[in-house]
């Protein structure tokens, strides 16, 4: 089961603002359309919003005529406009970047428009398969965290959803179920959209994996229960010193971990690294629309209109408080910064 | 404004379950209304609770002619009726036992049914006074703990609506808004319920009082800003070395007051207290209904029905995390096993 599909020329995605209540699959038709789809979060989860977002570019040029110039013109203003979608996940500006560079190397090579187009849909079909892979990558070195009778907490949705392969997080979360069977998930909520209880919960559950919801305010009580094993979650963008950008939460779960003394492990592929960003501080926090904590579901108006909402998308969890981070090159252990470079830099793995 | 009227010789309420989005006021005419009212959570708040079903009792009986052995028994079935509703509060029992009582040492002494009527509204203006001078004396000793500029947090709804008084931790606010005019809050929605986002953001914000409403997960971004200066709540129990239960969250935000060395206030009049109790872990933590997790407001899913939840509707905070707890008689400062007894005035000391 995927989250997106690319197929007979089409884009379809699951939009995950039904979920859990109904699975509805949509067909992404053009530019404007996926950005719509990011925009209301039907598509979501960095990695996913990437492949996607290639995608899309294909589809808006692939029943288009246009010269090369007229092209190149509308193909660059494109990728801003896609870009300037959301601004957190790295992922989509580095996806639509590639598209970008592979344009540009072969735009003097006198190519017509359609082997133009056709290496924007070769580009996508890699940077999917890749996606795939890193996902694989990823599960098989965290689940050396993971061991038998586990009770895993996770944050917001790291899984298939959020990527075109397995997920970050829960990729290991579902590498260790295949091996050990005997694992269990806490899914927090995570306010305001709920991506654990909506996405999370629902798609462990549809692999058949445990998972229990509970709010988000909930967790140091079961910590305090001895009932919270490991935290582990994803990532939407790290500094090179190692701090890490996830969804609002994420932070004070780190903290309570410390508390705690329960490990916490981010996984995230490279492509989530932002090694131009000294540290976490400089990383940008896109704050939402109100609307989403003023009303359930943008339905249900559960604040006065006249207060104030203060809504950041996602919080910046400083190095200190991870245990270690999980990316598709291999394990990166403190010191961040060294290691960072050490394992993305040379491919190499670093040993536990 | 209050959160009930008795007034020529009617019970008002607010009904809490319209807030925030319409300010409905409601009559109490009879027993049954009331019992409504209460189970339904239109009246909640455990001091409000007992003020109003005490006046309950006497609106019961108003108009009522009675012989007085006819009297009585109705009287002794209408307690037990009303107890019923809500078997967890002991503010509830404790106010209808009070009147229980009163009426008990009248009833032999050749009283008219219009006199132990009578005695019976003035016992239910009795309770309903001694709660308001309760969130008055709070108010004052906790004021001596904010300053001019505080940004202050609060979690759940401990304000008028939760009492027939100011409130505990929001009387304290309100009081320090009255004595500095420049103070901010910040309001947690304080998942299931959202009493934090209903209620406490409505009564700030008509009272004039700037409030600011964010997810219970944002805490930890708010603090690394700054953002914060104090956290104060209210309690549900407090044992007698200073352990206090509280609408779940409570401890997760005290953990990261410890983190970030901000001052952690808990507000509770003596009834609160329960000496019997040695510590936390003996308070019985009250598990709710699935659906609060799963369900917004009972009425949008958001959660598949195959999974887990784990609804527990209190956490303990220990004491150790406290920074001082503000009673009516007075504020206790570490350590608070001796402390406790020394200002509730107990006399005695509870040895470990």
């Amino acid at each position: 089961m995927r989250a997106i599909e690319f197929k007979n020329n089409q884009l379809f995605y699951i939009d995950q603002t039904k979920l859990p209540v109904k699975e509805v699959w949509k067909e992404c038709k053009s530019l404007n359309s996926g950005y719509k789809a990011i925009g209301e979060l039907q598509v979501r989860g960095a990695p996913l919003i990437g492949v996607f977002a290639a995608y899309c570019i294909y589809i808006h040029f692939k029943n288009k005529s246009l010269t090369i110039n007229k092209f190149l013109i509308e193909f660059r203003r494109s990728l801003r406009y896609l870009k300037s979608c959301r601004p957190t996940a790295v992922n989509l500006a580095w996806a639509l970047e590639r598209l970008d560079q592979v344009v540009l190397k072969n735009k003097n090579n006198n190519k017509s428009l359609d082997q133009l187009k056709r290496i924007i849909l070769n580009e996508a079909k890699a940077i999917n398969q890749e996606d795939i892979q890193l996902c694989e990558n990823m599960a098989k070195y965290g689940v050396g965290f993971m061991k038998k009778g586990d009770s895993i907490l996770t944050h917001c949705n790291a899984g298939f959803l959020a990527t075109s392969g397995d997920g970050t997080a829960i990729a290991v979360i579902y590498k260790a179920y295949e091996r050990y069977k005997d694992i269990r998930v806490y899914s927090d909520e995570t306010r305001p959209l709920l991506q654990g209880s909506r996405l999370s919960a629902w798609e462990l559950s549809k692999r058949g994996v445990p998972v229990t919801v509970i709010c988000d305010s909930m967790v140091a009580t079961l910590m305090e229960q001895g009932e919270i094993d490991k935290i582990i979650v994803g990532a939407d963008r790290i500094a090179a010193n190692g701090d890490a950008a996830n969804k609002i939460g994420t932070y004070g779960l780190a903290i309570l971990a410390k508390y705690y003394k329960i490990p916490f492990y981010i996984v995230a592929p490279f492509s989530t690294f932002d090694l131009k960003l000294k540290n976490g501080k400089l990383i940008p926090i896109e704050e939402r629309n109100k609307d989403e904590v003023r009303k359930l579901i943008n339905k249900i108006k559960v604040a006065p209109s006249r207060v104030k909402v203060y809504n950041p998308a996602f919080d910046v969890t400083p190095n200190k408080l991870i245990t270690a981070i999980i990316s598709d090159k291999g394990v990166i252990n403190p010191p961040f910064r060294k290691n960072i470079n050490k394992v993305l830099g040379l491919g190499r793995v670093i040993k536990k």
